[in-house]
């Protein structure tokens, strides 16, 4: 589609590298946009801006954050002696979500990947041994490993609990098995034979 | 879903205006920027700041154009004499898309509608009115209706009939009907109805 404007084209442009959108979204967005309030589209482009300005990163876990802390590695009422490993930000937040988790966080910034170029240092690999190393915020007596079940993600554990065992705390990961809801026969085999070899007495569940 | 961040939290809620996106879009589009090099992070907000700064109409039809003359008003190969009205620039691009049309356009900028509040001094009517009263850019012998079949699109379309019509120029619509490739039993009963009314010799289709 040949447009009349070079600035319409570059916003289009700009706009379809967003995930899941195409030329055609990227249009609709640029032409909604030209009809809205010059100040809201400012104010649209400089909230962009500020991603790449004002956004910060705590300290300790690595999560986005306002502060040097973040709320959460901040906050009395949070158990500091659990810390749970995630691949990004996102999965932060769903964790957060359900509610079901006191402890801290310590977010990797991915996963280990040699076909992508990802290795161990470009990950908060390091800051995570030192952590439990060095008790910071406090003594932590459990990892919990939540990583993808992907090749990668398996690596990664694998690689995390080879590290952290020699310091003599607990390692966990996150249960996987048939979800909630679900029907056995539509289960995986591999996820439905975890969920058989990893049963729980039924008075825990 | 309590984000982090208030500059996240900004991007997220500016992003979640955009038509069709909602907060978990916004979201995504949010953590997808965190991760891109800064400089097109920087990009994408700067394509849509010059949205409100550097987009320019065209003088005649008010069509979105780079230049004080968009390139159709401009071509010496379109035909000058006849206009098409259109609701709006997508209008504009869908008609050009078909590559049947080798006239010119005139964009109203809406249609009249008093709940909105939008009436005929809010629209390019007077514009398209001057331009077939003075020949502008050239004189125009007809005039093709192209709005929305909605009760706003009639009514715009009878207004703006009564005031070309003492003009002395020729007001055509453009023809409604059962789209090509629509089985007839799905076409509604106004569609199928014009389609037979407005029913065409066999050797001009």
């Amino acid at each position: 589609m040949e447009l009349p404007s070079t600035t319409l084209a570059q916003a289009v442009e700009a706009l379809a590298s967003l995930p899941g959108v195409g030329k055609r979204s990227a249009l609709r967005f640029a032409l909604h946009l030209l009809n809205q309030p010059p100040e809201e589209v400012q104010e649209l482009a400089d909230s962009i801006s500020k991603l790449t300005t004002d956004i910060k990163y705590c300290r300790i876990c690595h999560s986005i954050s306002d502060e040097d802390l973040c709320p959460i590695c901040s906050s009395p009422k949070r158990n500091q002696s659990i810390v749970c490993v995630v691949e990004n930000i996102q999965d932060v937040m769903a964790i957060e979500n359900t509610q079901q988790y006191r402890g801290l966080y310590h977010v990797l910034g991915g996963v280990i990947s040699p076909i992508d170029g990802i290795g161990i240092r470009d990950l908060n690999i390091a800051s995570l041994i030192d952590r439990v190393r060095e008790g910071n915020p406090s003594r932590v007596e459990e990892v919990i490993l939540a990583l993808p079940t992907t090749m990668e993600g398996d690596t990664t554990n694998f690689y995390l609990n080879k590290q952290l065992q020699p310091l003599g705390v607990k390692v966990t990961t996150i249960a996987r098995g048939v979800a909630i809801g679900d029907n056995l026969e539509y289960a995986d085999e591999i996820t439905l034979g975890r969920s058989i070899l990893h049963r729980i007495p039924f008075d825990k569940f």
